[in-house]
């Protein structure tokens, strides 16, 4: 049936590289150095956060919530290789593509190595949630083959229901480590705005892109008023986690 | 054709609990407790191999090295899946299963913590074949459904080839490092054999099965022919490393 919500839709279809294939917009010297970043920093990412999870799985306080970290940390290994694959695949070495955004993640998660079990948890869901509202929002700029695999591998890997559950009912069991997340919370927001900033302004390619040198509607207000949104959502969860974010 | 070979490897065919299937070998609850304790004690190596493979991850040299890691951790993770899955199956808690070998694991792992990216390599290597060769070796005395299993999850994770290539590379380049990494290798080999005794001297139901008292022909002069294999095996495996074992 046609309604005013399809519509609305048709209306939004996407236009310019959105409606393209990976083969036509790569044509665009720009754009493929623009995705080779994305792809990198998004491999790099996903390897990072199996080792952070199999780390944080260390200090599960059962054998069962060791196997679910264990099972998380599984989970994007598995999204690592499917970006590893799309970079062989276009003819980009991953080593290559992932080099320049080691040191943002690593200095990420050496200033925020968590100190217990809850901590973990949640630098985990903050972590994936802020990834996750980056990356669809730029996916929604790429092509349809980039974008496809982009949402691929955000696909929830558990971290969110899991990690919520547990850290809401510690925080019912005792109130005051409520408070201590909350700062744990904001220092994980800060740090990853920090090391965003040292990325853009370290990488032509990925910033022009965001920018809208290259990719359709995303101009530098854009970008701000990407950022206030990514922000926004991570002070609602954190109030629905039960923490003043 | 009917030759030779085929007519002994009809006279070895499988006789007793090992011709059996899980539903008519578990009726005795000797047999059950100690297969249990089997599956305990390989689902529990397996989560604890993934934390040691992700942990020793960090001490890749490269990026592919790395990932090579984290991949073989996932692949450990995947093992421990199918075994919980099967203790799940026959009514069992993992959890319970896994507990009585945690002890028996950890000390081994905290005994045993790689200086760095070579010893961790040759303990992933050690550590895999001599669980491999015990597991294979109980393997043919348990009831088919269970032997399946078993097998399934000993099925090369790819650390061999990779931790072998790698090894020898480094000896060439610096005989020394042979020297070092041999003493490595006996330390390895006789821990394991430490804590071995340790969850044996602990677990009736597991040794009774060992020694003869469940599954077909095994008795305490066979485990000790056993142990002379996987020694063996081990001293082999290690002259075709380039070290002295």
């Amino acid at each position: 049936m046609t309604t005013p919500d399809n519509a609305a839709e048709v209306s939004a279809e996407p236009t310019g590289v959105a409606a393209q294939d990976w083969a036509t917009a790569s044509v665009d010297p720009h754009y493929r150095a623009a995705v080779v970043d994305l792809l990198g920093a998004l491999a790099y990412g996903e390897l990072a956060a199996f080792e952070r999870l199999a780390e944080d799985a260390k200090l599960a306080p059962t054998l069962a919530d060791k196997a679910e970290l264990a099972k998380m940390a599984s989970a994007e290994f598995h999204h690592f290789e499917q970006i590893r694959d799309r970079l062989t695949g276009i003819g980009v070495g991953p080593t290559e593509a992932m080099e320049p955004f080691v040191a943002a993640y690593d200095s990420f998660h050496k200033q925020t190595a968590p100190s217990d079990w809850l901590e973990g948890l949640v630098k985990a869901y903050v972590g994936d949630s802020i990834a996750s509202d980056f990356y669809r929002e730029v996916a929604a700029r790429l092509d349809v083959d980039t974008r496809a695999l982009v949402l691929a591998v955000l696909d929830d890997t558990g971290h969110a229901s899991f990690a919520v559950e547990k850290v809401r009912a510690a925080i019912d069991a005792d109130p005051r480590v409520g408070g201590r997340l909350a700062l744990w919370a904001r220092r994980l927001m800060g740090e990853a705005l920090s090391q965003s900033q040292r990325v853009v302004a370290e990488r032509d390619a990925l910033s022009t892109m965001l920018v809208g040198g290259v990719a359709d509607g995303f101009d530098l207000a854009e970008v701000g008023r990407m950022f206030s949104r990514i922000t926004e959502a991570h002070t609602k969860r954190m109030a629905a986690l039960g923490l003043a974010a």
